[in-house]
């Protein structure tokens, strides 16, 4: 049986502000780390082990996983970071929030590009200090990678090659793959995994903090999905997500 | 300018118990993540930057590491965690305090496995819950190649051989390289590094949680060594640790 785990981050400083976020590199809130030892938690009581561990550049994924594997006791286990799991690039839209963004562009256009599959939020300038082609963080990528605004589309464009070069060819190899990442590349690989719809995948809501467990068959077909935990807890927390986003 | 920075981990939960530690993977005090912390502080206002870290297996090691990263805005960087730069393994020394390995093995006998270049202590035996072969943490090494018992000999024919093959060949691609690791295993790098003879690096105790910067020229000669901070506390620090060994 093979079987892949995928976290969304906790809470983070950001999101308790009610911010876009994006590619800024911000910290959990303490909620925020309380749920990555949780989710730590639940996956050493189910039983669950790992070989390898992958997670994104930003330090509440990476928070997030350490806490996991402190609370797993498998703070040895190798961890691959990569820009390719970021948060999908919120573009000029990172930083403000919704009053601002409503006031800047109009309540419609940013309605438009919370909610739709492949229209992206205007571009930061590649002299913004906001742009990753100024941040250390990037100064080991092509710049002509690194993107300055990103819809799900285009972020899904960059999160499935990475998942079938480097991620999946490790699961070939028998290894137990985690991967600690955020809403919209977790969202990518969601769409992949159970091949949804664009319509489809929008209505996706990951909750944070919580392990979603994909099984596979031999053939690599998934199987089933689900997420570990207390059900009723879970769908609480589900829908908190979604209404969430609504309120934003 | 070539540099490689070297740091020892602060202090653990077993340290101040006295206890020997060895391959024990015991936790950071709360004084030993202060250390960390600081010593990243100190490596950011002195201006450094790296391109790739290692590490041990042992969270006392990462942890520090985790915590220096996390002061410098850089924990987006590549850590390699390696059993190869664990501390020496103490054998059934570890998990003793002086008392009791005094008791069982003899004072004079406790004294020479402590002082000693190329003595062992006992083996763990193959059975012994504490050996590497029963934790999951080795699980993927190939078990002839892990101790039951370790000389500061034995330690440095396994640390100078990874240094060579793995760190020193990022260094020569260009990589600025911080390690973070344990009391023996550096020491076996500043023998390397310095050329020192048996009794001179016996005579060497490296402070915990104090970056120590080698510089070397292009031929990877090294052209001098230094620890970076305050010169009097550091001073008071060193004499701590050689006191504390004097006493245990």
């Amino acid at each position: 049986m093979i079987k892949l785990v995928l976290v969304r981050h906790g809470e983070s400083e950001w999101n308790k502000l009610n911010l876009f976020t994006g590619w800024t590199d911000v910290e959990l809130s303490d909620k925020g780390r309380e749920e990555a030892k949780l989710a730590g938690k639940l996956l050493k009581d189910e039983g669950y082990d790992f070989d390898i561990c992958f997670t994104s550049y930003l330090k509440r994924a990476i928070h997030t996983l350490n806490g996991i594997l402190c609370e797993m006791d498998r703070e040895w286990l190798p961890v691959i970071k990569t820009w390719k799991l970021n948060e999908r690039h919120y573009g000029d839209l990172q930083g403000k929030n919704k009053a601002e963004a409503a006031e800047k562009f109009g309540e419609d256009q940013v309605k438009i590009w919370r909610r739709s599959f492949d229209v992206k939020p205007p571009a930061l300038a590649d002299n913004d200090e906001r742009s990753a082609k100024n941040q250390p963080m990037y100064r080991d990528v092509d710049s002509s990678f690194l993107p300055q605004n990103e819809s799900l589309e285009t972020t899904i464009a960059r999160v499935i090659p990475y998942f079938l070069e480097e991620i999946k060819s490790q699961m070939k190899a028998g290894k137990r793959v985690i991967i600690a990442a955020h809403g919209n590349s977790l969202r990518a690989l969601v769409k992949y995994l159970d091949n949804l719809t664009p319509e489809e995948i929008l209505e996706v809501n990951i909750p944070t903090g919580t392990p979603l467990v994909y099984e596979f068959d031999d053939n690599f077909k998934v199987i089933k999905h689900y997420y570990l935990g207390d059900q009723e807890a879970l769908k609480a927390k589900m829908e908190a997500v979604a209404n969430q986003g609504k309120k934003k």
